[in-house]
C-alpha cells in the first residue's frame, strides 16, 4: 500500500530529500536520516562526489549502499549542457542510471524550459538512463514526457525554492489523472501541510529540499515532512468525507437523543 | 515539547477525538485506539454511558481509566441545557469535572450561540466545572470566555459536520496569539492536511469527529490524522522556511558551482 | 433592479463611503463624487459638523440635502460611548435618525465587539433611531441584530483598514440567506475586484472609506469601486455560468464543425 | 490611459468577446453590443462568414467596419491545422491579416499544446500574420512566443469553458512583469470579479466567451462585465491601498478625536 515502485526498484518512503544548502554534511545527514528518505538527490555541479579528490565526499556521509542517489542538472539552462552534466554523473557514480532531469528557463525564476527538457529527456532515454523529470505543471508536457518513456513525472508546485506551496492543485490533478508512471511534486513545498496536500491529490511522491534545509530547524522539520507525506498518503486511501457547508447531520443530530 | 496539559493535566497526544458517527463500538475503538487520542469526547444525549442500563456503555469499550472522558453538550441550544446536560455527566461519570462545552444557534448551521455559551460557562465555572468551550472564530468572544475562566478555548475551523477546512486562518491567528489558555480547533476539519495546517498556525490541540468517523476507512484515517497533527506541530515548532515568489538563492543557484 | 431601500428611503447607488482619512475637503468630495455615492458615513468623534463653531465643516463640502448622512460611533469600544455618541450626532443633524452603530472590541484588531453592539442597539431603537449596525460575520448574531429591529445589518469582510478583502465568503453567504434586512459588507474591502466578489455574493451594499483613501489615487479608485458595485451587482443578476475543471462543450466543441 | 494598441491600431475598449454559443445572431450582437468590445473573435471552423453562401452570415449582424474581427483556430490540435484555418480566414476576410492562434492539446481538458502553437506562430509570422496567441501561463514559453514576433500574447486564466477564474495569479505576474507586448488573459473568467483581479494584476486585456454567452442573462453579463474590466483597470491604475491584517490605524484611530 504504501511502497513506491520507481524504474523497477521499489522503496518504503515516499518522500526524496535534496542534500544541498545544509551547514555541514553532518546536518545533511542528521536531517536525511530524520526524512526517512531512501532517494536523495545530488547536484553534481556543486556536490563534491569525487570530482575533487582532496575534499570531503557526500559519499562518505551518505554511502551509496544505504541510500539510492539521484543525480540532478541543477544549474542546467539547456539540454546540451544538462546530458552533459548526468553523464559525468554516470561516471562518478560507475554507471548509475536512475538520474532527475531538470532544465530551468532562466536563472531569475527557475521555471523549467519545457522543451529543452524534452529534447534532454529524449537524448537521455536514447542513452540507457533511466529519467525523473523535473518539469512545469502542464499536463500536456507531462504527457509527452511519459511518452517518450520518463520513468517517472516531476510536476512543480510552486517555484524552486519558493516555498508557496500547492499554487494551482487543479493542474497536479489532471496530471495525476492522466499518467500512468508515477508522478511526484517537485519544487515549492513550504511546510508539512503543502506535503499532505500534495499526497492527498493522490500523487506518488514528493521531492523536496529547501522546505527542509531551509526551516530553523532542518531535523525536525525532516521529522514534519516524513509524518505529513504518510499523513497525506493515508487520508488520500482512506477517502475522506465529503465536504458540505452545511452539515444536515452533524456530530449534532437533533433526532437519535437518548430520552432521559 | 509535544505534551499538551488542560485543567492541570498532562497528554501526550494533542488531537482530541469524538466518539459518535462510527457504525458500532468496535469501530469507535478501532479509530481511536488508531488516532492515538488519550481524551475522548461524549455527546451525553445521544450515547449510552449508564443512563440505560441495559443497553451496551461506551464506558465498556473505552475504559475510563485508560481514556480522559470528556462529556459534551452536542444538541443543546440554550445555556439552561447544556448547564443541565453536564449536571447529568458529572453525576454518570462519578464526579467528573472536565467537560466541553458546547451550545449551538440553529439545527441547521450548527454555529455557536456565543452568547448562551457565554452564559452556561459562567454557570458551569460557578459550579466547579473545568470548561472546554466550543465557540466561533471571533477573537473578542474567545478572550471573553479565558477571562471568564475556561481551561480551553476551541474556535471552530468551519461548520460542524462540513469538513470544509480552516475557513479563516486569520482569525485563529490573532485568537492563538491573544489568549494565554489552550486554543485547540473543533470543528471543520476534513482531512489531513486541515490538521496540519492548524497546528501550523500554532493552536494547540485539535478535536474533531467527523473527519474521522465518515471516512470511507475510518481507521485508516485515524492514523493520517495522528500523523497530520503531529506533523503540524513539529513544522510550526521547527520554524518553516519563508516564503517568496522567487528564489534568489534556490537549490540551483548559479554561484558555487563545482569546477569540472 | 439596482436601487436600493434603507429604513424606507430608496437610493441609486449600493456604494456607501466614509468621509476620513482624506488629504483635504476637496479631495474628500472628489473622491465622494467619484464614487457615485448617496450615503457618506460620518466619524461624529472626529469630523467636525458644527462641533467646532469655527473650524471648516464638512456640511459645507458635502451638504445635507445633496447626501444623506451616516453618523458612526467610530471609536467607540461600549455600548454606552456609542449611544452617546449617537444621541450628539442627532442634535446636530437637527434629529436625523438613520445612524451607523459599531463597537470596537478593542484598538488593536478593530473587531467588533457583538455583545456590547446588541446592548446597544437596543437602546437605540428605543430611542427612534434607524439604526444600521456594523458586526462580525457571525450568523447567528447577525440575525439577532435584524430580530431587534435593526434596519440594515453590515458584516465585516476583513478588519477594519486591512484591505484583506473577504475572508469567509461562506459565514456571509449565511448571512445574506438568512436576513430580511439589507445585508451590506462593511469593511476590509481593499480593491475593486473585493467589491465585486462582495455583490457577487448577494449582498445589498457596500460600505468602504480606507479602501479609497488610502489608494494612491483615490479619485480614480472611488470610480473603479462605483463600477466594481455595479458590476458585481449585474453578474449576481446575470446569473453566472458553472464552474466545472473541465469543459465538456467548451468554446471549442468537436461538433458541429462547419465542414469545408 | 485607457486604450490598448495592439499591431499598431488603437481600441478603447480592453475587453474582447467571442461570438459562439450564443442562442441566435441577434443574441449575439445584443450581447456585444452590450459589452462594448470592439474586437470580437470568430471560430473559423464554426461559424459562417461567408463559406456557406446561402446561411446566414456573422458579417450581416457585425459589419467588419464596425468590428475588428479576429478569426481563431478553436478546434485546432496540430500546428498545420491551425495555420490552414487562418489562412482560409484571410481568404474569406479579404486579406485580413490580425488572428488568434489556438492550438489544444486534447479535446478533454482542451490545454494548449505549447509546442504546436510555437511552431504554428512562427509559420504564421513568416507569412505575414499579426499573431495574438492563446497560451499556458508557462512564463517561459509566454517570452519565447513574444521573441518570435507574437503581437499579443494570452495566457489562459483557468481551462476554455471552466469559469474556474484566475487559478495561478503568481504566474500571470510573472508573464505580465516579463513581457513586452500586450497580455492579454484568456480563458477561465467566470464572472465580474475574475476579470476585475486579472485587469488588477495588471493585464493589459481580457478575452472571453462562455462567461457570457453562458450566463442565464448574456446581455446583463456583458454589461456587468464591460463595468468590471474598467473597475479593474482603474484599481490597478489608482493603487490599491496595502494589505495588512490589523490596522495600526484605521478609520477609527484613538488619536485625533474630536474634544467634545
Amino acid at each position: 500500500m504504501h511502497t513506491l515502485t520507481i524504474a523497477g526498484k521499489t522503496y518504503g518512503s515516499r518522500l526524496l530529500v535534496g542534500t544541498g544548502k545544509y551547514k555541514d554534511f553532518a546536518q545533511t545527514k542528521a536531517a536525511i536520516d530524520a526524512s526517512g528518505a531512501e532517494i536523495v538527490t545530488v547536484a553534481i555541479r556543486r556536490t563534491n562526489i569525487g570530482q575533487n579528490a582532496n575534499e570531503p565526499s557526500l559519499l562518505d556521509v551518505l554511502p551509496p549502499s544505504e541510500y539510492t542517489y539521484l543525480p540532478n542538472t541543477a544549474g542546467c539552462y539547456t539540454a546540451e549542457d544538462a546530458v552533459r552534466t548526468l553523464r559525468l554523473a554516470r561516471e562518478l557514480l560507475d554507471g548509475h542510471k536512475l538520474v532527475k532531469l531538470e532544465v530551468l528557463g532562466d536563472p531569475h525564476t527557475l521555471y523549467p524550459n519545457v522543451i529543452e527538457t524534452i529534447s534532454a529527456a529524449k537524448t537521455l532515454i536514447k542513452e540507457g538512463f533511466d529519467v525523473m523529470v523535473y518539469t512545469s505543471d502542464d499536463p500536456i508536457i507531462a504527457k509527452q514526457l511519459e511518452d517518450i518513456g520518463c520513468c517517472a513525472v516531476m510536476p512543480l508546485a510552486s517555484l524552486i525554492g519558493s516555498g508557496m506551496g500547492i499554487l494551482n492543485p487543479w493542474n497536479l490533478q489532471i496530471i495525476i489523472d492522466t499518467l500512468n508512471v508515477p508522478v511526484l511534486v517537485d519544487a515549492g513545498v513550504g511546510t508539512a501541510s503543502d506535503a499532505a496536500i500534495a499526497m492527498e491529490l493522490g500523487c506518488d511522491g514528493i521531492l523536496m529540499n529547501t522546505a527542509i534545509a531551509g526551516a530553523q530547524d532542518p531535523v525536525l522539520m525532516a521529522s514534519a515532512m516524513k509524518k505529513a507525506v504518510q499523513a497525506g498518503r493515508e487520508a488520500f486511501l482512506a477517502g475522506r468525507m465529503p465536504k458540505k457547508l452545511y452539515s444536515a447531520s452533524p456530530s449534532s443530530p437533533t433526532t437519535g437523543l437518548i430520552s432521559k
